[in-house]
C-alpha cells in the first residue's frame, strides 16, 4: 500500500487548476462570537458541482492517460462523487458509468444524468456498491474511480488543504485546526497531507453523524471498524459502511481525532449557514460547522478552519429544515 | 454637483481593502446553458454583512477624518446599508444612529441592533426617511451617510466593479454587460464608473421590480421620476421613492438602460440560486439573476456579469419561497 504524499497533492493541484474553483475562505463574526476564537469557513459548497468531490475526480481523470480513459470511466457514489466524475468525464469527452443508491437525493440523480452519465441504481441497504463497481469494471473494462480509497482522489481532495493553508496565511493568521466532514476519509486524509508540513502543526478533526462514527472509532481503536448496518441519518453523503484503507493509514499516522454530531445539530448548522453565511449546505456538508456551533471542537491558539461541503440538497428538504424552529 | 470618478473608486478600493471581502465571481454551467452565452455571478451576498453595502459604508466612514467621525455617524436605510454603516462604525469604535422602516425584515433590524447601533424606526408609507435623517443630523451634529446619493458611497460600491472587471479578465474573457440590482442607483453608478474605461465598452443594465421601475423610466425620460406611492414588492431592499441625483447623472452619461422583473420571477431566481449556486439570496438581491433567467437581458459578444446581493432574508420567508412549486 503506497500512500500519497504532499508532492502528489501539489501535482494534483497543478493538473486540476484549469477545472476547479479556488473556493473562498470566509470569516464569520457571528461564529467567532459564539466560539470565542478565529473561525474560518472553507466554502467548498461553492466548488464546481457543489462539493469538494470535483477536486478528486479531476485529479483521478487527469492522472489517467488519454488511452486509459478513452472508453470512459466508472464510479460508485452516493451523489457528489457521481456528479464530479460525470463532470470530469464530460470535460474530456468520454462516457461515465455511475452506480448510485436508488434513494440518493433526486437532485443528485438528476444532475448526474444531466451531465450525460449512465446511472445504474442499487439498494443501499441490501447490496454492496463495491461489489457492483468491481464487477462492472471487469465487464466493461473501464477504470474505476473510487470515491476515497484511491491515491489520486485523495491527492485531489488535498488541494482544498493547500488552498486553505495559503488563505489562512494570507490573512496573517496561523492554522490551529481543521474540522472536516468525513465519510470514507478521502477529504480528511488529503487535507492532512496538505497541512502537515510541521509535526507540531495543526490538528485535523474528522466530523461524522452520531451512530455512524466509524472513523472516530477506527482512529481510536487503531484498526478499521465498520458501521452497524441500517443506520439512518439525514447526512446522505456520509453513509459509507467503512472508511478507506489509505485514508485510515494517513489519518492514523497524523494523529487525527474524530467528533460526532446529531441530526438536530446538523439542521441547526444548516440554518446558521443560510442565515449568517448565505450558503446552502447539505446535511452531510454541515457536520463540521455543527461541531463548532455546538461546542464540540476545542479552542486552539491558531485559527480554526471549518470545511463546509457540499450544497446539493433537494429544495423541499431544505425548506422544511429552514422553516423549523430552533437554532 | 461634482460626480465621483474612476480615480475615486480606485482610492476607495485602497481605503476599504482591509475591511471588505473580495467576493468570488462564479461561473454557472446551468445558467450558461439557459442563456446560451457566458454568464458569471458576482456573489456580493457573500460580502461582509451579506450585501455590497459594506463597500460604500466603509468608503464613506474612512473618508471622514477621525475628528469628523468621533461623535458617531448617522444613516437611514431599509436594512443592508444599516448593517453596513453599523459595522463600519463598530470597526472604528464610534456610535451609529440608524433610521430604519418599522416593517424592515426582522433579521435586518436584529443584526443592526446587535452591532451596537441605536435604531430608530419610522413608517415607510407615511413618513420621509430623508426628512427624519436631515433633522437628526442637525439635532445630533452627526455626519449623515446617505445610502446612495453620496460620492464616497458610490465610489465604494464601484469597487465591486473594479473587482469583477479584473476577475473577468483573469478568466480570459471580455466583459459584455453587467446587470445590477438597483434601487437608489449607487451600486449601478459605481460599477458604471469602474467598468467604463472604454466608451465602446460594456453596457450597464439596471434591474428593478415591476411597478417600482423609477430608474428604468428616469433613464428613458432623461429626468428623475418618482415611484407611485404605496407600491409593494417582495424586494424590501429596493423600495426607495426615487433614485439619487448623482447616480442618475452618472448612469445617464454612460447610457445605462433599465429592465424589470416580477415578484414571481424573483422567487424563481431565489430557488435557482439555492439549487444551482448554493447561495442564499434575498428578493432584492435576486432581480438581476431573474432578468437573465427570464430572458430579459440581451445576449452580448462579451461575458454577462450578474451582480447578486444581498443575502439577508428571514428564514421562514426563504423557506416558504424554496418550498413553492415552479422554477
Amino acid at each position: 500500500m503506497t500512500l500519497p504524499s504532499l508532492e502528489d497533492v501539489k501535482a494534483a493541484a497543478h493538473r486540476i487548476a484549469p477545472h476547479v474553483r479556488r473556493t473562498p475562505l470566509l470569516r464569520c463574526a457571528a461564529l467567532e462570537d459564539l466560539f470565542g476564537a478565529p473561525v474560518l469557513i472553507k466554502a467548498e459548497c461553492l466548488q464546481r458541482g457543489g462539493a469538494f468531490k470535483a477536486r478528486g475526480a479531476f485529479s483521478a481523470v487527469t492522472a489517467l492517460s488519454p488511452a486509459q480513459r478513452a472508453n470512459g470511466v466508472l464510479a460508485f457514489s452516493s451523489g457528489n462523487h457521481a456528479i464530479a466524475v460525470a463532470t470530469a468525464a464530460q470535460t474530456f469527452g468520454v462516457p461515465a458509468v455511475i452506480v448510485m443508491p436508488a434513494d440518493a437525493p433526486a437532485a443528485k440523480l438528476r444532475t448526474t444524468r444531466a451531465l450525460g452519465a449512465e446511472v445504474l441504481t442499487y439498494d443501499r441497504l441490501t447490496e454492496s456498491r463495491e461489489e457492483i463497481g468491481a464487477r462492472l469494471a471487469a465487464e466493461r473494462a473501464l477504470p474505476l474511480i473510487k470515491p476515497f480509497d484511491d491515491p489520486q482522489v485523495i491527492a485531489g481532495q488535498g488541494t482544498a488543504g493547500l488552498e486553505l493553508a495559503e488563505q489562512v496565511a494570507d490573512m496573517g493568521l496561523s492554522l490551529g485546526q481543521v474540522l472536516v466532514c468525513t465519510s470514507g476519509g478521502g477529504l480528511a486524509a488529503g487535507i492532512a497531507l496538505a497541512i502537515d508540513a510541521d509535526p507540531a502543526g495543526p490538528t485535523l478533526l474528522t466530523v461524522e453523524p452520531d451512530g455512524h462514527d466509524d472513523v472516530a472509532r477506527s482512529l481510536r481503536a487503531g484498526e478499521i471498524l465498520p458501521n452497524p448496518p441500517g443506520v439512518r441519518s439525514i447526512c446522505d453523503a456520509l453513509l459509507v459502511e467503512r472508511m478507506g484503507q489509505l485514508p485510515f493509514a494517513i489519518l492514523s499516522q497524523r494523529g487525527a481525532r474524530g467528533l460526532t454530531v446529531s441530526d438536530a445539530e446538523v439542521q441547526d448548522a444548516m440554518r446558521f449557514a443560510a442565515r449568517e453565511l448565505r450558503l446552502v449546505v447539505e446535511p452531510g456538508g454541515a457536520v463540521a460547522l455543527a461541531a463548532v456551533l455546538w461546542g464540540k471542537a476545542p479552542r486552539t491558539i491558531g485559527a480554526t478552519v471549518v470545511v463546509v461541503s457540499g450544497g446539493n440538497v433537494d429544495l423541499p428538504v431544505l425548506a422544511e429544515i429552514l422553516a423549523a424552529a430552533g437554532g
